[in-house]
């Protein structure tokens, strides 16, 4: 593909965003059908953070990050840069200086399928990271990739613009155009759970909550008494 | 095998129990005579737990965690419960509704060759986990696996109530019949260890509290005083 | 080759040694043009560590600990141990009491391409250590390796006497004869570098202070206006 | 996402796939301006096969390979299976008796995201795969998934229709709307390296070919003579 | 546990041991309820053998194979050589000169959850091996383990006397108990298999013999008629 | 370290060459002290190929092959190349090309802790890769490495001019100064394993061969006689 940067790209509605930030990962990926979760090796440099944002996203070279810098002169207060490579790369593509540069812009964090260093300084001045390593490995600034076009980043389809979820859990990413979808049946799945999280507490079983006792029955789970029938039930 | 829950299993003594997770795991690991480590995959959700308890096994399937509903029932004060899968599989079989009810049935903690979700609120809510991976990715309950089964976890068998103990080194598996004998020869373990411990802060080597010397002069170590010998008697 | 422990070893000067721990790891690869960097599964076992010092390096064999004991002996104050093993081993190779003797040794700290364990009590004792896992195996002392002699840590060349700087970050050597010279080119760099994160955190883009635009547009970077430009670029 | 299977999907011409399957994937690869290759992880079964098809694309759940059944019926002569999961998984979802169904249907070959069993007799029956993992786990038919809907395979987005090209070098997706014009740049690329190959093979140097010899000492690269120097140049 | 070797070991009956040979892995694993597989990293070092015999298991530490000679003096005709390890380890324990003698003894293979050097020698001699790993690392014969002992190679228990079965999809144990059953099972399964397989190779689809259709349907699986109809129905 | 090719290097003896050659890796190994082995992960691109040569080292920067153009001019009949990289990379940086011009200058193969592609002609024109993946992924030439540095390739320090022995069990390095000594010792090593490797085939145990029966039992061996004696010992 030849190399672009799209100036300008199409953001969910401020209040789903922030609406969608204070569900957190889990339930956001629930009430999105069970869509879009970057894979596990995702992980948040330091514990607490829990935002949401509009996806700028990034195509990097291996070894080079010029195309963040390109990108972070399309931020706009509040979005996430996505970071993806054209190949599986660990090197430090993101630090303190570029940190300085993206929170200047207003941006809310970073998720990147690379390396991140100076975690030390991110977490000191509160500008969340979440990527597959952390590596103080440098890079350069000489091979074009592209900006604001479909990237996939941790196993995930992500499009400029799309909704960015990310905590403790990991990261999930929302279509943009499913962002109000997904609020409203997160707020559905949270009263829901709500209620079921109370009689879970007072010992109630889900067995009972969920009525899955005809249905074990009937796939034929056996219980029986003991180790003792266990080990008849085998020879 | 076809798919079964054993509804009684026979425990360990609660006050060896006690014992073993005062310990911790790697004094427990060497006095079982460095038997039933679990592979160093399994990290704590959070650091500074440390439990021990009889383990309640489950052998889910991948992708559903149908099984952990059924053993919850089983469980009693306690217990932890250890989850194994019939393939190496990440997703989060676990999270803060499961934890609300097996902390309500007094459970004490899970260890799973899985992964887990709802990390932060597992730690708000105390209740520790063991796991392979974080992932929010949501599991079925369609296929049936068994509890209470002797299970491969994480490269350990693990029988229904064997002792389980894990902290911040990781877990460790003690069978049940052996628990008294292992707690004892830990406790042998420790106040022998004290007394080299002191010797160590004092700067003593452990060259001389093992008197290692003339062994390591039988196998033939050579000692050399400067870099110019050793690159001497390398031409 | 032959199993051989160095008594001597050369030392960088120790002021350069602290000057190199002050600027961090990040940056100390930056300063010695790029070198030296172990792989990055290489991780501190607790938060906000960073060292520098001189490696005593050890050639261990898997599942063996002999030679940490010969080495702690030739320690002097300030001194790293850098472990390197002849295999692939994730066993835990330190712990508590072989802390305890390298701290009265005056060691600054473990950088470990194996397993560590008793994390808890090092915390605890304020001793960091970089490892490429946590795992409570025990280890023997049965098979000689060797003490000072140059090791290949973590995917990098480590001299006996190199200069070890570790962080949050991760871990980079340094060779001991360019120490200086990496001490000096790292404070050029610390005031390069402030003068630009002043301007960045002004909202200054790196696109503007590097004066990347005339090499994007040379390069062949293409700006489009939106994703409906984006897309008819495509077909 | 509700689960759906989609009945017809647009193919490419199929003398472009034919053509595409004769380049292979590396030459595919960069015609398509290095765009669209799936992790390397992906290897084939056997060796020699070489095939281009269109993707029937299938999102399965872990541990079931439900969906594949109803993707067979699905597909048309000279169609490729491309199996994605919803989680990281190696399970043995195509085997012989699928295989079977699937020659019989006139498929072309599979690209699966997961495990594939059976290697023995679908070498024998010509029947190529690739894979990420040999297992012969089985799997279930419990929980839906979709067939003909955009999916991530191995870290690629392919959708139906998209033209699949699988070798020896592993597997790449080309958008369908661009496969005529890849398959035009793939053999202006052949004839291209047809005659650098010829000089390559009479020894004339890529550096001369490609003139990169002002570059090189434009960017800085220094020529010197010997080791000797190479060691004073450092000190 | 205290160092032991096991002279005795009970066996299945040789009729079944090739009975299950002649299955191969993937139809045995079916057979026995889909239990006893090893994990798919385990892996023939060269393709097109398929045996079976009892398991002679070996408990090694790693980077030593002393227990390994032990175990042959106790090998049997027909047996096979399993080989766990106290921790990962790629280590290539076994070579040429093991398998002369092994073959000397009649055993018919090895399995090892380790590396295996010489692959070329043996491949030429015909004794197979399948393992976790080739390396040409040496080991050391310093330190006990254990032979005849239940272990885990691989994920699974392995006890001595299990019936072990391998072939190029990989490696399956059946209880020594359950061997006969398991051949019966595996019978009926195959003349089952064949029937299905001669209408699958006629075209009949899997959807039809075994009658997915109206369970598809009840789970909720909609079918489209066109991409188009797929976009309309996410928006 | 600034960008340096070093044109000439010295080469060990021709013939001393030609005999690693003929003893292959695991041989060679041993008789170096067991020093030099790269790490497991590299393989053989197809199997049976048997190469040593003084290695060309190369060192790239992760998506570029420019410095393999560089290296290939300072090749000489014989050399091997052996590429390293300042990261992780898995990028095809070698394919037909490079491989027309290396053989073309006399190379005899190439050792690559990167990926590689065109197996398929590789294989064809008989020039054996050993590299850590399979890639079709295709590399820039924008940012300088060096030629004929010390490098770590696949965990090993390799020089300029040190020999390199490549199979299918792997690749080793044997410093050049070694080059001599090393051979010497593996004539004599197969010359005493050959009278081994006969008793061994005669059915002559290593127990007896290595006499290692009175140290096993020194080192507490315990042979019990049946399985129920183990389970006994044990409760």
């Amino acid at each position: 593909m030849k190399p672009v940067a799209v100036r300008n790209i199409p953001r969910a509605n401020p209040d789903t965003i922030a609406g969608l930030a204070g569900m957190g990962v889990a339930t956001v990926h629930e009430a999105a059908g069970r869509e879009g979760l970057l894979k596990p090796y995702i992980r948040p440099i330091y514990p607490g953070a829990r935002i949401a944002g509009s996806a700028v996203t990034i195509l990097t070279q291996p070894g080079d990050n010029w195309m963040i810098h390109v990108a972070i002169e399309l931020c706009q207060p509040g979005d996430i840069l996505v970071v993806a490579c054209t190949a599986d790369n660990t090197d430090g593509m993101f630090g303190d200086l570029l940190a300085t540069s993206a929170k200047a812009r207003g941006a809310a964090g970073v998720v990147t399928d690379t390396g991140v260093r100076d975690v030390r300084d991110l977490e000191a001045m509160g500008f969340p990271v979440w990527a597959r390593e952390i590596s103080s490995k440098g890079t350069v600034k000489n091979t074009l990739g592209s900006v604001n076009i479909p990237v996939v980043c941790a196993g995930q389809l992500v499009n400029p613009g799309d909704v960015v979820v990310a905590d403790d859990d990991g990261v999930v990413v929302v279509r943009r155009q499913r962002a109000d979808a997904v609020l409203e049946a997160g707020r559905k799945r949270e009263a829901n759970e709500e209620d079921k999280r109370q009689q879970l507490a007072d010992g109630v079983l889900g067995l009972d909550i969920y009525e899955m006792r005809s249905r074990l029955e009937a796939e034929g789970l056996v219980y029986l008494d003991s180790l003792d029938e266990l080990e008849q039930s085998q020879s």
